[in-house]
């Protein structure tokens, strides 16, 4: 359990959960690792080589149990605990995620909102909370998760605040690399990346379809 | 040009693009590929390989010019061309995502928000319309991207129901794999696998203090 396990396999552990989840509430007490691999697009080797990295799970040829295969995986992930998030930054995005009901399904919760103006109020039980407030908060609460919904240009510092302040998780939206200790964690949700590459096949398929009417 | 570009190639135009423009800001008028690759984190020759799938853009030891780079890779990307989308679902997300300017940058525009039930209102400018609208709508004007932000369990329906009234590219912010025709792309926003990843990292980080605490 103390070795290393990779990025890419951290990144499949959501996926493999996600479909275990949807073969439970069909009723599917068995998978076999050739189901799963279907299901993620991947070879069965690569998913028993995904599973080792945990201590196994199951025996070769009998199939898993779908049921202790979740509870597995959701322990492996800390699905298990709640885990608070502040979001800072309280523009459109930050007041979404702040209000979105979803993620307590997933084991999170945002506790608190911030940003430098606090004179638009918080989001439901949520309050919003000025950026000076900041390193009190986070030593007084238990802050798992800091979420950056904040413009690129300030992204960094309102980096170097949270670490500061002691958020070793960082959830980061704004279009930035961020450049960060390497205690911290970063995820990123990379939104105008995304749309650049809807963009690009928006470009290619209208290519094609000029070339089809020079044919 | 007709080549076929690999999506890891597509997905590290955006990159490219970015930090080409903060170069730009910088006044950095010439950059190499080795200074690129550092950049993104890859080789100087998988730079040059990247951008032999467009024919070039400069010659090797006398480096890139920034902004001639930068035209070339709106060019390929279709950032000189502004898109529309319309956001499927009018929850907090999809209401956030209407109202969220910072996507005229990257050249999109909100045009229309549908959901089920329309007693909501608009965001703004943005129209709150009626799904049963939807089919009407797309024949009468032009809609790049469906953007689903509806509950998982829905998602796939509302897939269908843009692919069947025409748009050939989704945005999708549900929890859930879409299974589209081959003619359709689709771009995931994992929130959730993003959660999963940070939990797993809280959960291992929690393990090696456990563990150094007991050494």
């Amino acid at each position: 359990m103390s070795k290393k396990v990779s990025q890419a396999v951290i990144k499949r552990l959501p996926r493999y959960y996600r479909y275990l989840e949807s073969l439970q509430q069909a009723g599917v007490a068995k998978v076999s690792s050739g189901k799963l691999a279907d299901m993620l697009d991947i070879t069965a080797s690569q998913v028993r080589q995904d599973f080792c990295n945990f201590g196994g799970f199951g025996q070769q040829g009998y199939g898993y149990d779908v049921t202790k295969l979740l509870n597995e995986l959701a322990s492996i992930m800390g699905l298990d605990e709640m885990h608070n998030m502040i979001v800072i930054g309280a523009g459109n995005i930050g007041r979404a995620l702040a209000g979105y009901k979803g993620f307590s399904n997933e084991g999170f919760k945002v506790k608190a909102l911030f940003d430098i103006k606090t004179d638009g109020g918080g989001v439901g039980e949520v309050p919003l909370l000025s950026m000076d407030e900041l390193e009190d908060y986070v030593a007084k609460n238990k802050v798992d998760v800091g979420v950056i919904t904040t413009q690129a240009n300030v992204a960094h510092d309102v980096a170097n605040s949270l670490i500061a302040a002691g958020v070793c998780n960082l959830w980061n939206f704004a279009p930035i690399d961020l450049d960060v200790p390497k205690h911290v964690t970063v995820e990123n949700i990379s939104m105008s990346e995304s749309l650049y590459v809807l963009s690009y096949n928006i470009k290619r398929k209208q290519k094609n379809i000029k070339k089809i009417d020079k044919d």
